[in-house]
């Protein structure tokens, strides 16, 4: 692996969650692989569990991690070829890129979309600047439209309670919209479904109210619809997500709480276990039934971040 | 040791002094102790001293250290079951606390009181709330009501000192409340009180102005004055600390000069050392003069932070 | 080396650079050389490339380091003698500063001018406070006038290049003026001027508009002229950067793009390499042209940080 931006740059996610699983049981095996070796973990939009799990997964494998929060801690970058830099950005990712690359072994960033401008966002101009411009391999801690640490510990997540099942049916997961107070990315919903529509081995149901598409470069593959209680019918897993407009960008049209995950909706489904990347609106997003009840994997979740990052720094180190 | 937030959990103070003193000598001797261990230090409010000393004594157990700070790096934590949170804080402690005990082996916690509100602030609901839900152990690194690590600290210092001395005379420790130019914590005023009680090898002597009782929850036990003077006399250590009003809570009734200690007053001890938690305002809380002088253990203090919480930390991983 | 805060802490530059180029080839070398020892990293001021590679210099000596960012984590620190801190400043030096001397074994910081008092900012009361109070040795990361870890890395750099060309001819190092769009310190030109001086293995001319003198302090020995084409002819390097006055302190005088060095002006040198310290404001002070073409040494110098702040930490840990 070169990258990781995108399920594209996952030739077998199950090996990869064989791995992930096998870190899990034994967090320290591959301690000397990234002996002498540095990450340097930059965000340009905050992070909680993905800084923190990073940042063990690369402890993990022997590796120094390097923390550094753009913004607070530095400055803003220009990321526009041929900018004339006579306004609030100080240096060119042309300039920065290249010493991070000297700095260190691999580079994990944060980007963010501006929500504003499609294309802008859709083009990953920021991540893809990183890339262009450090020589070395990048690592997407979250980026304009996507999310694929969160995704690979996802379908870990899944493949970790589906290996309790007797019987080999596949799985039916339903990626539902949840209403919220802001506008969102679009990022967890767009790479979750990118990453299980790759993964193939499940029924793949999105429902959300009219007007939320996400792009097609995505969702292709699966079953659409506006009827949450039909989709959320025999589901085995409940992903639930809020994220904002996509064809009329970065809108919140709908706020309607019926759309809110509840138990009386949980009877809908095969006893459903319920995701959620977090953080979440209790209440708005998931009500506390759910998210205190047994259903809830959303810990589950959020640990298994760390062996997603460790799995990935591992394919990295070891050029596979 | 499972948790360390007040003076409770210390079931043998002098045998934590001990051990304190042991690491000063020998910093690196339990270096194996907590290899491969973990510990988160979260801030909810920012630190300087108690942040530095807490990561150099888990590197010096081979533990590594992980420091978030919640605000400039993270998002505002919502604390009160059952919010419908549709505000200002993004994040429940039910969701955070359990993804910190899967990351971390223990967690270190700094949050603070409002000021505004007596009874939520001494309820303690912040860190008892990650004690409920983290499921590791929770260490203080300041709550809203008390300071334990510092606490811990200057028992470790008065130790120290008198075991300079020749004779077995109890030494007489007074806590003075000294002028500021804001309304401060109770923190460090309650907790010294809880542990010098609880040491029980002192006379123990606070004196504050009118109005400036603190609560009795912490200082039954010692002797209470108004009269600064009469407090002083011949006292061998003189703690100096401002505080805000317990009563009518969180108020600044008096700022007068005559209560910030000087050599003059210092005549009237017995030689006293002179103890501040740091940071301190000078010419406003301590002289120069006292600070800049031979009586002064602030530096000392300020030093022994480090032994205090490798201390803690090495109680709690050696599961005493 | 005790302390390095100016070219006067370096007896002998060219044995720095060898020993750097030591480094560069060999990182690890010295991996026990700083075991058990720590550095502080302490930022009143924001930064990027001396916070990472002085991190990455200290554990490429097997050191601890623990990077504090004051303002942004701490609080307010007071400089000034006796001062009755009833303001804004929260913590005197004087009590910080032996508190970093008890935590740590080097002490690593970077302050600032104020750009608005001159003799404030040339008398280093920043930095100075620091090594009266710290008691181990203090590493400049940048101060008020002088900026000495890039200096060294500069002179790293141009001995590189003068190591692959035959002959033994003196360079010409042109130290060239450059427009911004705000007020910098003299911190750079101030200090590269010292190192270069001190060195005198260079023809050295520096070119500035009219009233950008620097001062003689640090340029006494170069040749000076207010001619920038002139100074340019036959220049084997080509140091740009951009400072205020300071004879008229801190003030923008002059921002016309002429003094912007292009790839026709360099034309006049002797196809001479390209220097900058970064971050840059790209065409403003330097054309995307050099920047992007094969006569820019700024990533050669970027990635020489880290050799050259590891050289003065081995300097000082091994008490040479």
């Amino acid at each position: 692996m070169r990258n990781f931006i995108s399920a594209a740059d996952a030739q077998d996610i199950d090996g990869l969650v064989q791995k992930a699983l096998s870190y899990k049981a034994d967090p320290f095996k591959d301690r000397s692989l990234g002996a002498g070796k540095r990450i340097g973990c930059l965000f340009l939009n905050p992070s909680m569990r993905t800084r923190l799990s990073t940042q063990i997964a690369a402890q993990n494998l022997g590796m120094e991690a390097i923390v550094f929060n753009v913004g607070s801690e530095g400055w803003a970058l220009e990321f526009e070829e041929e900018a004339i830099m006579s306004g609030n950005t100080v240096e060119h990712v042309k300039d920065a890129a290249p010493i991070f690359g000297k700095y260190f072994d691999i580079l994990a960033i944060r980007t963010f979309p501006s929500l504003k401008n499609k294309e802008d966002d859709y083009s990953e101009l920021y991540i893809k600047q990183f890339i262009k411009y450090a020589g070395i391999p990048v690592v997407s801690l979250e980026s304009a439209t996507l999310h694929p640490l969160q995704s690979l510990t996802d379908i870990i997540t899944i493949s970790e309670n589906e290996q309790k099942k007797a019987g080999t049916k596949k799985p039916k997961i339903v990626l539902t919209w949840a209403p919220h107070v802001k506008a969102l990315p679009q990022c967890v919903a767009n790479s979750f479904s990118q990453w299980v529509n790759q993964w193939g081995k499940a029924d793949f149901v999105i429902t959300h109210p009219e007007d939320y598409e996400l792009s097609e470069e995505f969702t292709a593959g699966a079953t659409i619809t506006h009827n949450q209680d039909e989709a959320l019918k025999d589901a085995d897993y409940v992903y639930v997500k809020n994220w904002s407009t996509f064809k009329d960008y970065g809108k919140v049209y709908e706020s309607d709480p019926k759309w809110m995950l509840t138990n009386d909706k949980l009877k809908l489904t095969n006893n459903a276990k319920v995701m959620h990347c977090l953080p979440v609106r209790r209440n708005v997003e998931l009500s506390d039934e759910i998210l205190d009840g047994p259903n809830s994997l959303v810990t589950q979740e959020a640990s298994n971040r760390v062996w997603a990052a460790q799995t990935v720094l591992s394919e990295i180190l070891s050029g596979k």
